[in-house]
């Protein structure tokens, strides 16, 4: 991951905004922040401490907050959000995309929220109620109603004509929608098909047959997994009955892919996906402190395994120097498979079809490099302490542990997902548990048998 | 992570192709693969055992293998190529992308590739040749050339009439690149403006200034963001001289937003992004083996350090047994920093201009859960073992860890980064080794101190 460019740049923006704030020169911040795109006015605010971000936030042209919340993250937004009075978010709301406004409305509490509402004009508020009546994860709540329609049976030429009468198509229109005249949506029609027909063709001939309407219900992440799948760059979203009632652009598309491969990596380490970098100490303390807690449980659980071992330990301190080996290379190799699993369930790959011939893969390939690693690992510890009895122990818990892992790496996210239980988030510390418990059992276990008086 | 009703769709498909396989209908199978998308052909084959691979690969149309090449994931493609025949691979590219075909050729041994080559009409491989000549990684790697180019003094009418002579536009064109007679870049124009604009005007006074042209070297990281940051759906490439050479679409940059996500997930766990689910089993073994070797030897270097306190773990079994807790915790809560800090620099959100303070928000957060859990811990053991002094000794390791867990967890991934070590692959296993030594110093050695006799 080496440094880009477009880093430094950012990092160089960030350093002459922070050193100009900390001298007090607000006019020439204000100045600094006056031509930068919102994307990097929100980089700039999630990049600095929570406390610095009030101020940046009243140094920023007011006409561009709105497209500044559009980009900010939820947990920065919401900070910035409980400082805002009622009439001036409903005056930022005005300039904003109904997907957005609806996003940063659903985060503010009730009575803000019907304040907002209420000072908006009543044309936005019907197109902001109605975007808001879908749930935020569906396609109803990401679209956009900024869609031009057209009826099947009119010409190209018509068409082309009413275009450049309206002066200006919506933000990164790619087709137009063909429509009955109840609204029921009929068809798509690419731009680049109207520019390249003849005038006098009649619209419904050049209706693309590929591209379906979705419904307005649909999960995100399935509408993500249908971009991708067909290439598309927009789709229409309809109701229950199939009228037309906006549209998804790729745009919006990305955010969640992204978020969606964060999701996974975020989880694995007990963090939200949406956690502010520079959020304050007390906030951040708390949000993992859970996470600490929860594996303080299942640490404790693995020492009270230990702890029923305490008589060999107590012969032999050299078990206790060595009990760490086997259940660490366990946690290793398991978050290996788990890790591997939780990003096929994620793309897809895997499910009930093929469950089981994975099972056994991993099976093999933990029992495989069990092998290896028990011949090295035995090797090393009988030439150190000059005890092969020792050595064959260790190699035992070290294939059967690695072994467990390979399966506990398959079974655990499989059995969660069955349960509509996270994967990514409650995966690893059942499998570091299960690896743990596993690891120190064949280990002391065998210890017991083999080298107690 | 519900499991939608798409990835039920894939499963569905996947069961019916397997078992219709395994019963030896070929001719069925055939027919179930025929009306399916690339997508769909690429995941039921990245869905499958490798060995069945290869007879899927055969019972897919053969003029869909170009399609299919383009979506599946590097390392099964590169499983599939190595059966291929040098002609058929070339009759198979000349359905292919040049930017996809030009990553195909990347992958292929010297010989194959040059047979290839030259097995080709003259016309595609110097197209082909021109996309080799740049990195992989980079704009003019990812970019395609088939871009429609105009002159700035021509009207909107007379490109009207070009487009509908021409009859087709190359896929996903949102914009057309004004270009001067010895092929300068000068502008963008979208096919919105042409469509709103009036037939007399003049093409120059509708360029997009927003839309500015990357250089072929860009490093395609940088390409994402700049498509993120402005929403762009397309962005014209240039040489050194500023000669359009092709165009980048979204859908390109979605693929890398993913791979770049999922890279930092999957390095994290010592695996490969582009790693296959179904390798053969003495593949993965390899695969795996390399991580678990790394951290054989940090955990080795664990064990040596316990093994410095053999003395006291001999007189006191109850150590043996908590000795993994501090460390376990530790390493917890350094890797949620991490991940927080890996996921910050990969957005640019953290860099020089503000380590600092992160670093001191860390060791604030570290310090601060550092006391809360060794309160909790110490009233824990001291009321189990009423042992108020082993209680102490526990609580004072636990907070040294957790604190420098924090610390560790923001320096080591910034240090990484300068030595230009990619910080997801390498971060995680030094991050632990230090928390896994400072935790057992602090344990054994204040337990050495205070308990021994």
């Amino acid at each position: 991951m080496p440094e880009t460019s477009e880093q430094e740049d950012n990092q160089q923006r960030l350093l002459q905004v922070n050193k100009a704030l900390g001298s007090g020169m607000f006019v020439y911040v204000r100045k600094l922040l006056q031509n930068m795109p919102a994307y990097d006015l929100a980089l700039i605010l999630q990049s600095s401490p929570s406390k610095s971000r009030t101020v940046l936030w009243q140094l920023i042209d007011h006409d561009h907050h709105g497209e500044v919340l559009e980009e900010l993250n939820e947990e920065v937004r919401k900070g910035i959000l409980k400082k805002m009075r009622p009439e001036k978010l409903a005056e930022v709301a005005e300039g904003m995309d109904v997907d957005d406004l609806a996003e940063v409305l659903r985060t503010l509490p009730d009575s803000v929220y019907r304040e907002v509402l209420s000072s908006m004009d009543s044309q936005d508020r019907s197109r902001v109620e109605a975007a808001l009546s879908f749930d935020e994860d569906t396609a109803g709540g990401i679209m956009n109603t900024d869609t031009i329609t057209i009826r099947p049976d009119v010409t190209v030429d018509v068409v082309l004509r009413y275009l450049r009468l309206k002066g200006e198509l919506p933000e990164a229109t790619d087709s137009f929608y063909v429509v009955d005249r109840k609204d029921h949506f009929i068809g798509a029609v690419s731009l680049s098909h109207i520019v390249t027909a003849k005038p006098e063709v009649v619209i419904s001939k050049l209706i693309n047959d590929e591209i379906t309407a979705l419904n307005a219900d649909m999960p995100e992440r399935e509408v993500a997994q249908l971009f991708e799948r067909y290439d598309w760059f927009s789709a229409p979203v309809v109701d229950d009955e199939g009228r037309l009632l906006g549209r998804i652009t790729i745009d919006d598309v990305v955010d969640i892919i992204r978020e969606e491969a964060e999701h996974s990596m975020m989880s694995m380490a007990g963090l939200d996906d949406e956690a502010d970098t520079f959020a304050p100490v007390f906030k951040s303390t708390q949000q993992r402190s859970v996470w600490l807690g929860v594996n303080l449980i299942t640490a404790l659980f693995a020492v009270a395994v230990s702890s029923m071992f305490e008589d060999i330990l107590g012969q032999l301190a050299i078990l206790a120097i060595l009990n760490t080996l086997v259940p660490s290379m366990g946690g290793v190799a398991g978050n290996q498979t788990l890790t591997l699993v939780i990003r096929g369930m994620a793309l897809g790959h895997i499910g009930e079809s093929n469950a089981r011939t994975l099972l056994y893969k991993e099976l093999a390939v933990g029992f495989l490099n069990g092998i290896i690693w028990a011949l090295l690992i035995a090797t090393v510890v009988a030439i150190w302490k000059q005890d092969f009895m020792l050595g064959s122990v260790i190699a035992f818990a070290m294939l059967m542990n690695l072994t467990a892992a390979g399966i506990a790496g398959v079974t655990i996210p499989l059995f969660l997902k069955k349960l509509d239980i996270d994967p990514a988030l409650a995966g690893s510390v059942i499998l570091t548990t299960v690896t743990d418990v596993v690891g120190i059992f064949a280990f002391l276990g065998t210890a017991t048998l083999l080298l107690g008086t």
